[in-house]
């Protein structure tokens, strides 16, 4: 039996909830010690993704493996593990054969079609459960599994040293973009609709900090962390030739996009999201060698409420982080 | 003395003109045999892109070099030579010097803020005019100076043997497209309004041929050669995870672009113009190994605007080349 949080409908409060745990032959049960509050939880729960009810939100979740299926041979009981937005796929289609199961069509989200981590525990293929480096606290991780590998993925496929590299919005993927992106030797802008953050922004890295109009040809990549579809023209005259607009907020609102922007230098505009389990992997390594985590508030899981309203607020800094 | 075909105003035929030559040392004065009419020079004949008449248009040209600037270093006299786009660029810049002159701030095009090729002569900077290989013919060759290279550089880019490359318009550009990626080893489809042009574009290397919804899920690369903007939803629907949609038509009216699509399956939509000088020479190359060459209808150079009235219309079979 799991005993969980769940919402009934759309846009209602967190109730207990429980059901059966079936473990498959590979698959693990994972004990959950933290779970964050990840963005994506709140359109969730908001109704914004659908009638997904009942619902167990969470998927940046921490813990230790419980019980192992038959079959199971990546991890023993007693291991701690990450588990993020995704925790299972077909494992043979070109894509999982490639390490690149996030574009299987069979994905499996965590918490759509599956109970998450607003847990005691949680259910995953063995491939999706991610060992957690030794030195990294689990509260201050847990994020790293949607948020962290989010801005990590497009980071590593886009940006390399001394790239000058974009971040909008201070939040809770974007407190993460600074800190890789300065991890990676890259020249780091935080764009921000105020001047609040300031101080904060050049704690995780920023170098330059911009309110307003982001200007012109300054920058290699431009990671877009807000909800929100922005006003493309000005990104793309702030980005150099050759350079690229990555969009990781799921906005339903389209982006208007300029084909002679982005003929006349080369640019791009990209969509990216989460991240496979080899890149997982290769995240926490980098966290756990360059100092990156997340910034939490933590908060016992009963007040699940609580927490989720101050991410539907923004007010959460950065991430809310609940613990069992 | 050069002579040319001139328009004095937006949407004027073309006339008789002349002006002095001004050869500066690294430059070289080319004897023109060939020139191609792209439907940029009908956008600038038309006014599209804003005053800029006197206008002698033509930037797909081919001849002889004539006479050499005093620190000619990288042709000779009696060489024949192509010159596309862009005639001139800083030399010195960050992207000059890695060989991505198109991207320079200072980049001179041809046939704007500078006398094109629909004259018996131009000037151009000695790295922007590219020897021709010598199984190529001069006629079919043309139009490779500027519709080739705009479809090979994606296509080197973001295709490789084995995509699924997909070709939106069978006219000037998009017939070599289709044999570009033919000869690259890509399965190759034609995406067009009417079943009128199935046969060429199979004969063109279409395996193939598709009017109508383009389907899901098929094709890694998209070239939009069409001038207009399209609705994007159907085509990023087409596109496989991480697949590239290219805009290559300069076209004023925006893409509306789902964030939502391009993050679920890590696409993207990328813009490309012309090519470096060095992709020119590779472009050459590969098409006198390959046999792709364009089908053009020639005509005198006098008969000028009845070449630019069929380009206009849309009635080219695939490309007018003016000859002297």
């Amino acid at each position: 039996m799991i005993t969980a949080y769940a919402a009934r409908g759309a846009k209602q409060p967190l109730e207990e909830f429980t059901y059966e745990e079936t473990l498959g032959p590979k698959d693990v049960l994972i004990k959950i010690t933290h779970c964050g509050i990840c963005h994506s939880d709140v359109h969730l729960i908001d109704g914004e993704w659908g009638d997904v009810y009942p619902l167990v939100p969470g998927h940046e979740i921490i813990g230790t493996v419980e019980k192992t299926g038959d079959c199971v041979q990546l991890l023993k009981e007693g291991q701690r593990v990450g588990l993020g937005w995704q925790c299972n796929s077909c494992g043979s289609c070109e894509w999982c054969s490639a390490g690149e199961e996030v574009l299987c069509s069979k994905n499996q989200a965590t918490c759509m079609g599956h109970f998450g981590g607003f847990a005691d525990k949680v259910v995953a293929n063995e491939r999706f459960a991610i060992p957690i480096p030794e030195r990294l606290n689990s509260a201050e991780t847990a994020p790293l599994l949607c948020g962290g590998v989010t801005v990590f993925t497009p980071l590593k496929e886009y940006a390399r040293a001394g790239s000058r590299v974009a971040v909008v919005g201070i939040g809770g993927l974007g407190h993460l973009a600074l800190q890789f992106a300065k991890a990676m030797g890259c020249r780091v802008t935080a764009l921000s609709r105020t001047r609040e953050k300031e101080s904060a922004a050049r704690r995780f890295g920023a170098d330059d900090f911009i309110v307003g109009p982001p200007g012109e040809n300054r920058f290699d990549v431009i990671l877009n962390t807000a909800h929100t579809s922005l006003t493309m023209e000005p990104y793309l005259a702030a980005l150099r030739p050759k350079g690229v607009f990555v969009q990781l907020g799921a906005s339903s609102v389209p982006m208007s996009v300029s084909g002679l922007q982005l003929i006349t230098g080369y640019k791009k505009v990209a969509g990216s999201a989460i991240g496979h389990p080899c890149v997982l992997r290769e995240m926490l390594s980098f966290a756990a060698e360059n100092g990156v985590q997340a910034e939490v508030e933590t908060m016992p899981m009963k007040n699940v409420n609580e927490g989720v309203a101050r991410t539907r607020q923004g007010l959460a800094r950065y991430r809310v982080v609940l613990e069992r």
